[in-house]
C-alpha cells in the first residue's frame, strides 16, 4: 500500500461590502463583464425600471421556493442567457433570492462572479454576510448549499420605503440580537431611535444597518465556516428555527422568541439578570415582534432533535451571560428539555 | 457611500491518495464517523458483498444519469439515512458515481466528508484526481459541480478485473495522454507492456496507474481551479468534447480522436514531428481506440462554439511541440477551423 497525501493551493476569497447612496452609483461595481440579473417577482415588479440594462432571471418568491428545482431553473436560464465563466451574476432581493443566486452562482460552471443587492432588512443585516447560501429540501431548511463570498454586497436602505411594516420588524430581531450578544451600546440607540426606525428615517437605518452589519462581517471574518466563534451569531436560533418550523411566525417573529427563551433560560444556566431579558422583551415589543406565544416543549424538543446542528444526543446551544458575552456550550436534549419544563406548560 | 473589504481566512484542503491491496484495508482509513456509501445498480450487483456494513444508496448507471434530479436523489437519502455534519459519504464506482457523490457530499448541510473509491481505468487515473464535480444540464456536460476535494482516494486495481474491454481502453485514452504530455518515459513503457496490460495484470496496471495519478495530482497541486497550468490536461478534449457529443463514442474513444486532431494540428501550428503522431497513432490502435472516424469540420466547429471553455470567440488549445512540451494558447475558432479544413473534408 503507498500514501501520498497531496495539499492544494488555499484558496482566497475577497467581498466588498459597499453602503451605497443610489441606485445608479452601482454600476460603478460592476466589471466590464456579462452581467444577469436574478430577482423575484415581487422586486420586479416594483423598480421594474432598474431591470431594463442586462438580462433578468424572474423567479417567484417566497420561503417555500427556495428549494433546488428553482436553483435548477435560474441555471437553466443562465445557459439560455449565454453566461460563460467571465459572466457576473447580480441578485436582487431578500433572502431567498440571495441565497437562490449564490447557490446558482457558486454551481454554475464550478463558480462564476456573484454580486448581491438585498432589498430587505433581514437580508441587509444577516443573509448578506456570511458567505452561506443554501436551500430547503422539501420541509428541511437550510440543508443543501455552498460556503460562497459573494464579490460585493451593496447595501441600499432607499430599498426599505417599499417593505411590509411585519418583514421589516421581522428584520428588526436580527439586530437586536446583534445588539445583545455584541454591541452593548446599540441597545440604548435602538431604543432612543426606535421611533426614528419605525418611520424608517434614512440616516438613522443606515447607521443601524451599517453597525450591525461590519459586527456579523467582524465575526464571520474569524471563523468562515463556522467551525467556532460564529456560532455565537445563533443566539436565539436553535428555539427559534424550531418555531419557524411550525409555519406560523416569519424567521424573525420566530427568533424573537428563541431569544426570550435562549434569555430565561441563561437566568437558571448561568445567572443572566433578569433585567436584560426584560430589556430584551420590551425592545423585541416596540417592534411588535412575538415575545410569549410559545408552542409546547414537547412540541418544541421534538423539532429540535431534528436539528442539522446536532452532534449526536447534543447540540451547541448559545447562553448569554450578560450584554456583549455570549457563551456557546454543548448542551444535552435532557438539560434543554429540563430548563423548558420551568419556563413552559409541556 | 463607504466601502469595507473583508477578508475571510484561506479554506485550506487535504487530500490523501490510496494505492491500496485489498478492500478489507479500506476500513483503516474509514473514521470513527457515520459512513454512508454511494454506489450504482452495476458495481453493487457486482461487488454486492462489500456493500453489508453501511447504509447505501444505489443510483442508476451511466452518463446520462449524471443529472441534478440524480444528486437531489442522493441527498434525500441522506437525510433518510440522517447523515449529518459528521458523516462520511464513500462513493464506490466510475466516474458518474464519483462526481454525483462529490457534488451531493459537497452540498449536503454546506458540505460533508467524501472518500472516494474509484472501480474503472478512467475513474482511477483521471475523475479521482482535481477535486472536480459536475453533472450535466440536459444535454449540456458538466456544466453544474462544485470544486470539492476528497479526504482520500482509494485505488484498488482488482475492480478492473470486471470492466469491459471497451471501458477499460477508454480508460487507457488518458492514461496515453497523460504519457505524451508530460511523462515521454511512459510511452515506450505502455508500448512494451501493452500485452500485460490488456490481460491486466496486476503488477502492471499499478504502476501505470501510479505513475498516471501522481502526473496528474501534481499538475492539479499547482493549480487547483484551472487557472494555468492544469489547462494542458484537456490536450485532445477540445475536440474530444466535440466528437463525444454526437453520442457515438465513449469518453475515451472521443480524447483519442480528439489528440489525433490536436496531434495533425499542432504539426502545423507549431512544428510537432509526424514522428510523433504517428506514435500516438500506433499506440491508440493497440488498444482498440478510434484514430480516424472523424464528423466533419463543420460539424466539430458547431460544437466547438458551445463550449464552456470558449472566452467570445476564442479557446485555450492545447498544442503539442513534442512529447512532454504541451503548449497552452488562446486561439480563434477561425484559426481552428482553418486548420481542420486541411485536415478534414467539410
Amino acid at each position: 500500500m503507498e500514501i501520498y497525501t497531496l495539499t492544494p493551493n488555499p484558496v482566497h476569497t475577497i467581498s466588498k461590502l459597499i453602503f451605497g447612496d443610489s441606485w445608479d452609483d452601482l454600476r460603478h461595481f460592476l466589471p466590464g463583464k456579462p452581467v444577469i440579473l436574478v430577482t423575484d417577482s415581487t422586486v420586479y415588479r416594483l423598480y421594474e425600471s432598474y431591470f431594463t440594462s442586462y438580462p433578468c432571471v424572474i423567479t417567484e418568491p417566497g420561503e417555500n421556493n427556495k428549494q433546488l428545482e428553482n436553483v435548477q431553473f435560474i441555471l437553466n436560464q443562465l445557459l439560455e442567457f449565454g453566461a460563460d465563466r467571465s459572466s457576473l451574476l447580480l441578485a436582487i432581493g431578500g433572502g431567498v433570492v440571495g441565497d437562490m443566486g449564490g447557490l446558482a452562482a457558486s454551481l454554475y460552471m464550478r463558480g462564476i462572479s456573484f454580486g448581491y443587492v438585498p432589498t430587505t432588512l433581514l437580508a441587509m443585516t444577516d443573509a448578506s454576510i456570511g458567505g452561506k447560501t443554501a436551500v430547503n429540501l422539501g420541509t428541511w431548511k437550510n440543508i443543501i448549499g455552498t460556503f460562497t463570498q459573494p464579490e460585493f454586497v451593496y447595501i441600499l436602505p432607499q430599498f426599505l420605503a417599499t417593505q411590509s411594516d411585519r418583514d421589516f420588524c421581522s428584520g428588526m430581531a436580527e439586530i437586536i440580537k446583534h445588539a445583545f450578544i455584541g454591541i452593548p451600546e446599540a441597545i440604548s440607540y435602538i431604543r432612543e431611535s426606535h421611533q426614528e426606525i419605525w418611520s424608517r428615517k434614512s440616516e438613522t437605518l443606515f447607521s443601524l444597518i451599517k453597525q450591525s452589519v461590519l459586527y456579523k462581517s467582524a465575526v464571520v471574518e474569524q471563523d468562515e465556516k463556522e467551525l467556532g466563534l460564529r456560532a455565537i451569531l445563533n443566539f436565539g436560533h436553535t428555539f427559534g428555527h424550531a418555531i419557524e418550523e411550525e409555519g406560523r411566525y416569519t424567521h424573525g417573529e420566530s427568533v424573537a422568541l428563541g431569544m426570550m427563551l435562549a434569555a430565561r433560560i441563561s437566568e437558571i444556566h448561568c445567572g443572566l439578570s433578569p433585567a436584560v431579558t426584560h430589556e430584551l422583551k420590551s425592545l423585541l415589543q416596540r417592534f411588535s415582534l412575538p415575545v410569549e406565544e410559545f408552542p409546547s416543549s414537547d412540541q418544541l424538543m421534538h423539532n429540535i432533535r431534528k436539528d442539522k446542528k446536532k452532534s449526536g444526543n447534543h447540540i451547541r446551544f448559545v447562553y448569554l451571560t450578560s450584554p456583549g458575552h455570549p457563551r456557546v456550550e454543548l448542551s444535552s436534549f435532557e438539560l434543554l428539555e429540563s430548563y423548558l419544563h420551568k419556563i413552559l406548560p409541556i
